[in-house]
Formats: C-alpha cells, sequence, structure tokens
C-alpha cells in the first residue's frame, strides 16, 4: 500500500495519491498534476481513477487535467450534476489493487459533498483510513454557509448528521484525511495537524463536543467570506475546466514590453514584500506576495485581464504562475525580467508607500489626524481586539467598498503583520488615494510592542 | 507541526523527523544524514535532538553523524550503558516547540528498547502519535529472542506487559510510527501498512488478539535469524560509529585495477540481475542484487576485506555504497567503470552459472539426478511449502554449513524468485563447486505454474 | 551572451541554445523540447526563432514542438519544400539580442544544408562561431550519399565547394560548433572532442587535407548504411512531425497485461545486458539495449506496432520511451512492471541464449562446427580485422538477409562487444533459428585475449 | 574527452574540469567542491589532479578541499612559496588520460601565474585549447598592480613578453578558457563571450593591438581597487585554507536569537533589495544583495566577526552562505527564520532608508540642499559621466572615508542601479548619519530617463 499526501503551498489544499499492486487513484487533484504522474512513475503504477469529494470553490480540479494525461475515470457526489465525470452514491465501492474505497455520503459543505473510507483487504475488512474532503477537518468542520442563510440550519444540520451518523461509527482508530490543513479560507480553525484519527477528533474537536442544535448555532453564527471568485471556480469545476496540458512558463518582459501590456489592459501583480513595495513599485501594481495568491488574488485580480508579474531582482515567476493558475488565472502576460530594478534603472516613474513601524503608529496617533483601517479578516478582529480608533474593512472586500473611505484624508492600513495591508494600501493608491501608509509589522507586531488593545474577547 | 517519515530503501527501516516552531528531533536517524539536514533547512528549524528507540542491531546508527553536522544531543534508553548520549527514563519529557515527547520504556525486544509518545500541547495534552521503535510494528510485534533461548520467555512476558500495560492504554485513536516496515529483518510478518494507529493494531494485530501465555508461546516458537553482521551492529552502536561525515564516493576501476584489488584481498560484489549473473561474471565474484545489500550483505561480506562493486552497463554505484555503509562497510575499493561489459571486453575470463527456468527444472526433476536446495528461510519454506525432494539450508547459513552439500554432485538452487538462489549459486561457485544452476523465478514461478507443492501447511 | 551544447545521448546529436538579451535560439532542437525551456526560464530570454540546419534523416526534429510551446518562428535552407516553417537562403541574416547568426548555404550532406555564423555585435563585425549543422564535425565532415550513386561525385564536390569557398575563410579562430560528435550514423569518423576551431580542422581534420579530386574519391568510397528508417525520418521531418507535447509516460504491465499486448502485435523490446538476455528472457523479444536505441532501433523495430519495453528489476522505462520517441515510434505499449523477474516469477515460458567467452570461441573454433556470423558494421571488419571464418552480415540488415543462413545449424554470432551480437541473435532467435550463441565481449575481447585476427587493413 | 566550464556566480569565476578514460583533473577549483565530484561521478573518472593557475585573491581556494575528498595531487606555478603541494615549472608535462596538460609560465598577473595548453593526443600533438588562468579573458587581460606601482612597469611587460612570446604563437585555432568572465575583479574590460579563441583575441583584444610600450602605458593607466580582504585570500591561499568538508547550513534565529548575536558581536547583513532596504531593516544591519558579495562583502565584511543573515519573507540563506564561504566567512551565525518580517512582527525597533527616484533627485536637485555622493567605481564614473554636483567615493573605500562626510547634512547616494547604493546609504546609517537617502535605478536611470550629465569621456 502506498499512501501519500500532496500538500499545495498556499491553498493549504492536500490532495491524496493512493496506490497498490500497480493500480492507483488521486482524490482531489490539483490543476498542476505532474506530480502524481511522479508517484505512478515511481510506484510503477497506473492512475485509473479519480475522485473529487465535492465541487471545489477555492480552486480548480485537476480532475480533467489529469484523465487527460491518464485516460483514468473521473467520479464525483452524484447530488450535483457535473458536466463530466460519472456519479457515485452511498455504498459505491471500488477497487486499488487490493484496497477498497467506498463511497460514504457527507453533504453539509455542499450538496453533493462524500467521503472515501478505504480499507486494506489484504489485511483486514475494516476501515483503515478516512479521506473526508471538505466535510471533517483536524479541529474543525467544513463551512456550511455556502447554501445562504435560509439554508443554514439545513445544511449544519446535514453536515452534523453525516459526521456523527456515518464518520464517527467508523471507530477511534480510523486515520483522518482532510482535503485542507490549517490556513484554508474552507474551514477557519483548522489545526496544524500533520495526521489526526478519529478518535482524536472525537475527543478534541471543539465540534464534536456539541450537540446537534448547539453545532447548528455555532455554525450558523461563523463569519466566513465569499471572494467573488469562488462563483468562477464552482463555474469552471461544474462544466469542467479547461485542459492546458503544460503550466504555462511567462515570456521576459523588459519595462517597455510591460508598460504595452499594461497600456493594453493586463493587470501588474507585485508579488515582493511590503517593505520593497514601500521602497518602489511600478504605479498602478497590486501589491500581493507569492502565498497570499491562493486566499486573495481572487479578491483583487480580474478573469478577464491578462497578469503581468513584478518580482524582485532575481525573479522566480514559476510558483506565481503555478497559483495563478490554480485559481484558473490561465492569461498570464509575463513577468519584469530583472524583477523591479529593471524598472527603476530603465528611469521610469516609480510609485513609493510609506511603510510605519507600530512604534511609529502609537507616536502618530497621539499627533497626527488620519484614518486608521484594519483590513484583517472579521474573526481576526473580533478575537485578537484591535488598535483603538481603527475602522474595519476586510481587504478582500475592499475594492467594493472603497466609497466608504474619504479620498482627501490620509489613510494608515494595517493587518496581521504587513502584507494584507501592503495589498489594501496597493488597492487605495491605485483607485486614486494620494496619502496612504502601510504598517509593518501589523497587529502582530503592535501587540507584540506591547501596545494597548481594545476590543478584545475576553477568554 | 511537521512530522515525516523517511524510509530507507531495502533496510525497510523507518525514520522520523518532526519539527515545530523553529525546533526539531530525529528518532532513528540513518547514518546518511543529509535527509534530515534538508528537512531541517526547508522548514526553518534546528535539529536539537536525535532519540534512539533502541539499540539497532540491523544497521549502523546515524545519530553520531547527525550529531556531528548539528550538535544536537543524543538520547538512549538507559537500561544499556552506551558509550556516548544520555540516558532517559520512563517520564522524561521533551519539547520541541510546542510538541512534546516522553518516554514510554517498552522493553521486550531489547532491554533498554523506548517508545516515544507525542503530544502536540497547542491542541491537546493527550497524545496524538506513538513512535513506537521495534517495540510494535503494523501487524506484528518486534522479535524477542535476541537475548538468547534461555531469557526467550523473559522477553516475550515483558514485552507483552510493556505492550498491554503502556501502548494499548494510549487509546485507540493515536497513530502508531514503528522503526520497520514490511520486510524488515527485525519483524517477520509486520504489515505493508503506511500507516496505522492503536485502534487498528489492537483489532488486527495477530499479537493483540492473544492472552499473555499465548502471547510468549507464540513469541518462543518464532524463528528468526540472527546474522553474524548483527554483533558487529551492536558493537558498534553502542560504542559509537565511525563518524564518516560524507558517504563515500567509489572510484572507476578499469578491469586491471579491479584484479589488482581483487589479488589484494577485495571482495567482488556483484550487484547485477541473477540472469546477468548466469549470463556472465567475474569468476569468484558474490551475486547479489542491490536491494538484497541491506538483509544479506551482512551474511556473505567480510568487513575485514574492502568491496568491490560490479553493475551492468551503465552502473549506479551509489545507492550500492548507501546501502553498504549503512551496514558499516565503510572500505569500498571501486567499481568497475563501464560494468561488467568492461570486463568481457578485456579478454579476461568470464564465469558462467546456468539459469534453469521452472520448466528446466521440472523436466529435469524427472529425468536427472541433483542436489535440488531451497535457499528460502525456514518460515518461508514452512508455510508455502517446497519443491519436492529439496534441501534446505537458508542462504545466511550457506558459507558455514558448505560441507553439507558433496562436491561432486550437480546442484540446482532456488528461492523465492531467483535473487538469494543467485546468492547462493554464486557461493558454491566461489567455494569451487563445478556444476551448480539457478532457477529464476524460483518457488513463485513454480507455484505460479501449478506445479505440485510438497509439505504446505495447511490452512 | 550565453551558448549552450545540449547533447542528446545515444544519438551524438548536438543541438544548440544560445540567447541575448533575452532573446534566444535554438538551433536543431529535439523532439523532448523541455530543456530548451529550462534553458530559456533561466536566462530570462524567450525562444523566438528555431533553426534547422537540414532535414535530419536519423531522428525526428523536435521544431514544431518547441515552436508550439513557444511561438517561436521555424527557419530552414530555402533548397527544400518544407511543408512548415519559413526558408532562409545565404546572406540572411538575424538578430538575437546583440548576436547575429547569418546563413552560409553549405549543400552536400543534404541540398538545403545550410550553415549558421554566429557574430557578437557587441564585441566585432567578425565572426565568433559556427554551426554548422551535418557540413563540418570536428575531424570528419557530413556523409555525401544520401543522394544515391549517380549524385556521389556531384554531392561530393558540392561538399567541398562549400567548405572551401565558405566555411575555411572565416579563418582559423571561429570556434566549430556541429551537429555531431563522435558515434553518430552521420559521419563515421567524427572525433572524440568537446570543442573545436576551423584553425584545428583545417590542421588536424583528414578530409582538410585532400585536393578537390582526392576528396571526391574518398567520399565516393565511403561506405554508410542507410537504415529503413531515414525514409520515415525524411517524410516526417519534411510534412512536420506530429507534435506530442509531452513524452508519453508507459503504462506498468504484469506478465498477463504484457502477454497481451504481444498477442495483438506488440513489439517486446528487452533493453538488457546481453548477459541477462542469455541467462533467461521472454521468447520472442529483441534483445536492444538502452543506447543502442539511436542507432538501431530504427532498423529492426516496426512503425506500425506498439513497443513493450522489458528491462532489469528496477526497471527505468523513461530514458527508453525518451529514445523511441525521438525516432517516431510514439506508440509505447507499455513496460514490464517488476522487469524480466515478474515474467520468471509468473512461471511463463522463459527463453535463453547461449553466451560464449571468447576463450569458448576459441576453443569450439578447433573441435565444434559451426556458423559464425560477424554483424559489426563493414568499415569496422575492413580496418580491425575479424575472426577467421566468420561470415560478415550487418545486424541492420540481418533482418533482410536472414534468408542467407541455413536454419539447421549452429549459429554463433559476435559484433564489437557483445552488444549488436545480442540483437542479432534475438532476431535469429525470433526466426526460429534453433541453436543460436553469442560471444560476450566480442572482437574487442578476442583482440584484448591476443587471439589471432584475419583481414587487418594494414597501417 | 570531457571539458566542463563551471560558472560561480557573482564571482565571475570559471572553474574547468577535464576528463578522459577514467582520469580527471580540475583547473581553479573553487572551495564548494561538489560539483567536480558529480562530474567524476557522471564520467566515471578519478580526479587524480588539481591546478591552480595563480594564487588567487579574490576567492579561497578549493584546491586542499578537494584533494581531501578525492586523494588528488595539487600543483602550483614555482614562483611561489606554497605552504601545500606541488611546484610545476615551464614544459612538465602531465597526462590525463589522453589529453595532456603542459605548463607554460606566464607571469604578470602574479608572479607564480601559469598557463596550461591541452593537447588531445588520441588526434593530434598540436595545442586544442588553452587554460590561461588570470592571464588572459576574452577582450582582456590580466591587472599588472598587485606587485605596487614601483613594479608595475616590470609587471605589465612580463606578462607582455608572456603573452606574445608563448601564448599567441599556439595559433590562431586554439580555444581559449580564462579563469574569469566579464564581472570580475580581476579584470575591467572582459567582454561577455562564452568562449573565444587566440585567433579571436589577437584580433579583437584591444590589448592585442598595441605594441610593448603602449601596453604597458595602458596597464599602468588603468585604476583597480584592492580591496581589504585581498591580502587575507592572499594569506590564505598560500598557506592552505582551512578544510570544511561541508559548506555549512545556518541556523535558523527567532528576532530575540539574532538580537543576541548581534549583542555578542554578529554582523547583520541583509541580502535584500534596496526598495526592500529602504521600506524597513534591522537598525545597524548591512545592505548587500546576494550577488554583490563576492565583490563586496570583503570591503565592508570582518572576518573577526560571525555574519548573520537577512533576507525577505521565504528566505534561501544557503546561496548567500556559499558565497561567504567561498571568500573565506566561514563562521556563518544563522539567518533570520522568516525573513525580515518576523522582525517587524516581534514589535522590535525598525529602521528605513529614504528611496529616492531618478525624478526625485532631479527635482530636489533644484530645490534642496544636500551632499550628493556617487559610490560607483572610478572608471565608470569616468566613462560615463555623473550627475552634476556629486562627490565621488567608491563604495569599496567608503568606511575608510567616512571622515570626509559631513554627518550634519543629509547625504543622497547613488550608484549605477541602486544596490551599492544602498550599501553605501547602510554604512552610513550605521555610521550615525541621521538623513540619508539612496536613488533607486540609479545612474542608469538618470541616464535613461534624459537627464544632465556631467564630465563625460568623449568617445
Amino acid at each position: 500500500m502506498i499512501l501519500r499526501k500532496i500538500r499545495s503551498e498556499g491553498l493549504s489544499h492536500n490532495s491524496y495519491f493512493i496506490a497498490d499492486s500497480g493500480d492507483a487513484a488521486v482524490i482531489d487533484p490539483r490543476r498542476d498534476c505532474q506530480v502524481y504522474l511522479d508517484l505512478a512513475s515511481s510506484s510503477a503504477s497506473r492512475i485509473t481513477s479519480v475522485f473529487e469529494t465535492h465541487r471545489n470553490e477555492d480552486y480548480v480540479s485537476g480532475s480533467l487535467e489529469l484523465s487527460g494525461r491518464t485516460g483514468a475515470a473521473v467520479y464525483h457526489g452524484a447530488a450535483l450534476d457535473f458536466s463530466f465525470g460519472r456519479p457515485v452514491s452511498e455504498g459505491d465501492r471500488f477497487r486499488i489493487g487490493r484496497l477498497e474505497l467506498a463511497v460514504l455520503e457527507t453533504p453539509g459543505h455542499t450538496r453533493e459533498s462524500i467521503s472515501l473510507v478505504m480499507r486494506d483487504l489484504s489485511v483486514s475488512p475494516d476501515p483503515l483510513v478516512i479521506f473526508t474532503g471538505d466535510a471533517l477537518f483536524a479541529g474543525d468542520v467544513g463551512r456550511t454557509d455556502l447554501f445562504g442563510p435560509e439554508k443554514a440550519e439545513w445544511a449544519a444540520g446535514t453536515l452534523y448528521d453525516a459526521l456523527h451518523g456515518k464518520v464517527l461509527p467508523l471507530g477511534d482508530g480510523v486515520i483522518v484525511c482532510p482535503a485542507h490543513g490549517a490556513g484554508s479560507v474552507c474551514g477557519g480553525e483548522i489545526a496544524d495537524l500533520e495526521l489526526s484519527t478519529i478518535g482524536f477528533e472525537r475527543a478534541h474537536n471543539p465540534c464534536f463536543q456539541l450537540d446537534r442544535e448547539s453545532f447548528i448555532a455555532r455554525k450558523k453564527s461563523e463569519h466566513h467570506y465569499t471572494p467573488p471568485y469562488f462563483s468562477t471556480m464552482e463555474r469552471l469545476n461544474r462544466a469542467g475546466p479547461p485542459v492546458i496540458s503544460h503550466i504555462p512558463r511567462p515570456d521576459p518582459l523588459d519595462p517597455q514590453g510591460l508598460e504595452e501590456k499594461k497600456r493594453t489592459g493586463a493587470q501588474v501583480l507585485d508579488t515582493r514584500s511590503p517593505e520593497a513595495f514601500g521602497g518602489g513599485h511600478i504605479p498602478g501594481s497590486i501589491s500581493l506576495w507569492r502565498d497570499g495568491i491562493p486566499s486573495l488574488a481572487g479578491c483583487v485580480l480580474s478573469y478577464d485581464r491578462p497578469v503581468v508579474i513584478v518580482d524582485d531582482f532575481d525573479p522566480r515567476p514559476d510558483p506565481v504562475v503555478k497559483r495563478l493558475v490554480r485559481l484558473g488565472y490561465d492569461a498570464i502576460g509575463g513577468y519584469l525580467a530583472g524583477g523591479f530594478p529593471a524598472w527603476s534603472r530603465s528611469g521610469r516613474a516609480v510609485g513609493r508607500l510609506e511603510t510605519w513601524s507600530v512604534a511609529t503608529l502609537r507616536e502618530a496617533l497621539e499627533k497626527e489626524r488620519f484614518i486608521l483601517l484594519d483590513v484583517r479578516d472579521q474573526k481576526n478582529r473580533e478575537t485578537t481586539g484591535f488598535v483603538m480608533g481603527s475602522r474595519h474593512i476586510y481587504v478582500g472586500e475592499l475594492v467594493s467598498r472603497l466609497a466608504e473611505i474619504p479620498k482627501d484624508k490620509k489613510v494608515v492600513v494595517y493587518c496581521d503583520a504587513g502584507f494584507k495591508g501592503s495589498l489594501a494600501a496597493s488597492l487605495l493608491l491605485a483607485a486614486g488615494f494620494a496619502k496612504v501608509a502601510n504598517v509593518i509589522g501589523g497587529f502582530s507586531g503592535w501587540k507584540a510592542a506591547g501596545y494597548p488593545i481594545e476590543g478584545k474577547v475576553t477568554g
């Protein structure tokens, strides 16, 4: 038996490769599917089945891509009418060598969510592993708000029933392999565990310490963002995303080439650090660090315009392109060869963004007048508190709420550590705000420095 | 939390790397320790602790090697007086970032065997993982015969008590991380599972289906080989093996160079397939395929003479050297550049070994007279049966039992598939037996072809 | 300026990547074109031009493949009517950053052969490098027999004129970058040099020590084989070969799967060593070691039937597939998982081939009666001599000349070292010859052992 | 024959690996010598000889390191009394398989400089390649100022005589392999060529267009910097540098750990871009981008204090460590895990450096009063001109000339593109200058923007 977890950085997405006796399956593959082909080669097996635990809303599914390279069949939960693949239902069983995967319908996160129970029939007919998709994570369960508020109660109850009625009874000794690790947009409280078991979750997952009513209440009270790109992902993943065959290799651009791309509609994505963006940037560019792409690009980049990448000297566009393509941004317009220094060396106009340390903020609060904007997500603000006097707009909603901020005032932005703040500040600059600053170190630095905190939820 | 299993091919040995918050530990490191340094780099952590679950007898410990590169402390069970490292006892606790490792003394395989219980204190004070060393495997437990027959009962009972008294009570949901996977010489029935849990083992491990008395009886009735090199490993691992700093890169040799090495005492190790050894080989060389080295080199190679490697055209000596060095064969005399064809092209004498298919054997049994020698291990012979008329000497004992075979007769050797048979045949040829043949396909082929089998244990 | 030589193993084929200031070109790309994309990435350049120095007859051009991935323009000599790309003529100039490539028509090997003279205009308008394609090699010039005997004189004279009229006048200090290194089928005497210059070739290339008449005489007297697959290559390379996008990953097969493939027409290609093929093989398979594929597969494999690969235990089919695909064998039927031992373990019929050492041959010549067949190429036989009494049929022509060998006699084959002999012997076995042996070590071993040699050309 | 050039990034240093028939040699190895061992493995050869063309002053020689790993002999020119290795003199010949290396004494750059003439005796007794060390580069010759001004004439004449008397007569067709490419501190005008020949250099190298007298005059008029670390390199390379066996893996540090290192004397090296350093940095740190280390670290880092590395989020300390160790900075105190953001997140004090665009500078020149400091090297300033009103101190000399700059004035620094400017500005900040700015884009940007230039040498 071979079982490998494949982590996709930034997305906190896990896919799984299992193989036995020359046969292999992949669960929830990502779009850049070379990794599965390599595992198949090294294990002398042939990928014959691809399973999707649910229609993902946070990345483009790699099922068609992988099926195109291998001829594997694609399987989905039957409760959604996909335009490709084959429906599977409760109790369907699949053999991968001596392994068996059995379908458990575990709706709640989405209607067609399934879990897959793996047995090694060469050892025992009892289950050994469960692939839970977005139904159950280490320390959390899937979000149930995607059906809208009117169905929130039904969705939460449905998930409760599936978990308690089907998953927990499998037994404490069953290993849990979820589709996401800590940091995913698909569950707010996912623990930073490499591995878990039903027994461990039963004892320690807060969601399992509640009765049905309390569970539903908890789920209904959760706040999740639904970024605009979710709808694009859902549409693509239902219809079958375009097969690209290769992750594109972005063309190098010189400053003139980049300028032309920009003139003809390209979005300039600056993947450098907040400090570097502060010290100098291409006017109009969007500041979004590499590992923020999976969770935030979908909130701020358009699908209709090509993306041009600006990195530091010694640019590494390939990991950026990979992250973009996983989200369906297939139109990559190139990257600035030589990185930002090539731009400044060309004598072109350079933008700057004030960077404030937390000490600067502290002093300024007593002396200056400005709008202090907290762009962290709401839960973070609620649970850890905030800087006195700060207004709150989540960075993912900033573009649609710009009108709430007066353009003639100085705006100082902070987030957790300075990265999302740089994104927010770049959006403000691009929208014509003239006086903007970003607090590097963010709320983490503020707190570590021992400065006063407001509104913290006790306990 | 980061937890990675590092598999060492051939040995079926698992070591583990765990890290959290910049701190890291390694459990049972192998000697070629670059892999741990790479994991530390990629996880931005520093290896501060190295644990040995027991004094290994089947490979050279990498603890001193790794400690020399990192400054990490080395910890052993207190019940043996090691010449290096520090003793640990029941209940000792170590912090690796937010993780805690607690020592559980689990003797029986060796006196100082320990298990390490891992908790993630950021999640719960309950155990999540147990590193069981050679105390508990997936589907089996450690061998308890190493103390000798007079202590067999005591050792088995001691292991039973540790497993039932300390390990099982940790709870079904705890993940089990043993020091060996299927195929190890340290446990005969290790299952081919990637992962297991206490719950799964409690239910399915045959050793847990027995009461204390039956368990002891089972363990006493097991037959294990104790290859001669075990004593070398034990001595090295207690005293602290030599630190080599780099896996040696073997020098290329031309046929003349190899001949000189041989003349001055080198052992010629032929790592090609049984078919290739049959078709032509250097007279006097030992036929041992690459992945047979970990379990068999210690039975047939001397520690006092350098080893010279012969591979096929396009030789790849590095993985061979790695396997040899893991066993303490540090004196590598070089490898034949260009592989065996360089030898035959030089016009030098070429040895051959008859290769028989199972069909040839079937026919010959009816027509010819020869000694048919089964060189599989005893358990294999007992459980799967054998070819009628075959005598049995395990390949690992053949050198010391050569006198039992008449030199003037033709000897036909078979094993499971042909590899150990080739080793045995090469030993016979080197010992001066003139008429030797090896059955390629071995007993597996014989059985698959539907030929008659003797002595099979029913059920 | 960046200039990189990419060697394709086995083919002795060189392609070149040049880049400057973000612009790049590739000369004579191979079909597995990832290497050029990687070079473009690491040099931050964009491949805009692909040049073919001539329509290759010995491998499938990668121009369309690379153009499909990059959008680069493809350029050919104008004297042949290609179905794709654009014609270039004497004096055409192309800029790659500050580099200039100028076309020099250098026909003779083929009608449309061109060389490309590279200047670094940032340094000097004088030439620095010449890419000579198959017109000029280190120590040899291109073969001129491909037009047929009636045009042999014209072709040789044409090449002479191009070399003396255009190439030599460029000056001694110009570096020569040819399309082939030692071992190519495109020139018999290519020296084993990494680098050469016009000055070095003028002084040391035997072809430059002759006047026009002697040069033509020499070229007319050369003997070259024209393997059957040349015509397929020529057709594909003129029409534009199919774009495959990925080198296929062969599926693993178990013995039963392989048997089915064979039954439905697949060719079984055994890439192991002659010794291994001797010790045991799948009946009917073709013995052709990995690095013999580029020069010999085209003589013995059909383009109409899929190829199934058999390697040793721990099979590595990928490099084999790459070599096959470079020759246009795109239909890969899979490979035997576990290598040949999986076959013998399955109890299926095993073929064997007697392997003789040169000493065995020596003795047998005095005692036995058999047909001794020399399958080396003719030039080799002529220049180094042969074993007394041997008949000669080049291995590449053996299939079409089988009728010349009596089937009822024992046939002993030898070649240079045993590899081509194994191929020839496997063809004989597959054709129904019952008694066949292969001399491992071949003529090299025979000579090294000091045994008598016949027919050696003196000097 | 195998010949490979190994480029060491940043240093513009070339070493060479040559091999034939199982024997190999390395010329001018660098300290991280794994690359040569890998080439030896892949070419099935054994490194038996290491040649140093001269005692290098710009990096730590890897000869002892490589000799320690392989047992190879080390050879130097006889004119200097090295504490290790063996002296070689004019005409000494060494065989590497069928290759021959002959020593040519070519002093002038240093007294004991040698060139090595390579012949492939299997092809011709004529020379094919010359390894010229620092005697001859593509487009330049070695600097001759290291003996001091009183010997300048002698040194230049000596080099002239060696080049004209020994190197040029080898013939135009000989390929030139120098020890440095464009960008080295060992020759100011090295062309950006991958390859050259004696013929090409004879025609195009400016130094070969002069008679002896003019050549000496040119060399005497050249201006080269002699950074302080040259003397350390010379001492180490004469005495034999310490053998380190492994490039150290730096430990991750958290902000507190870094602070402690700093308190106990460590130097903080910030390898981020000028923009990032501007946007926020650790007070007192030195701004030196990764590829500036080889040429500038030796001017600004002490050998007596450990170096601690600060990089951007996602830090990559290994290439930084490699560059430092090549210069003999073996005491690596660690690196900041998480990069600079970890520092700002910890709430600690953050320094900032104003970044000016060239447009800002243009405007400020008309409005403000400040000291404008040009820190480029003198030749650059002389040949390309400068910004009106700027004073000049080369960044490599800034530390020793700080007293020339008034501390109470604002100082605006510019260099070529902004990198050396950031270094200079960081040195000023560390020295207590309060008002400092760095012009990103530097003189390149200034010129590209079309702003006025002073003092340009016409032509």
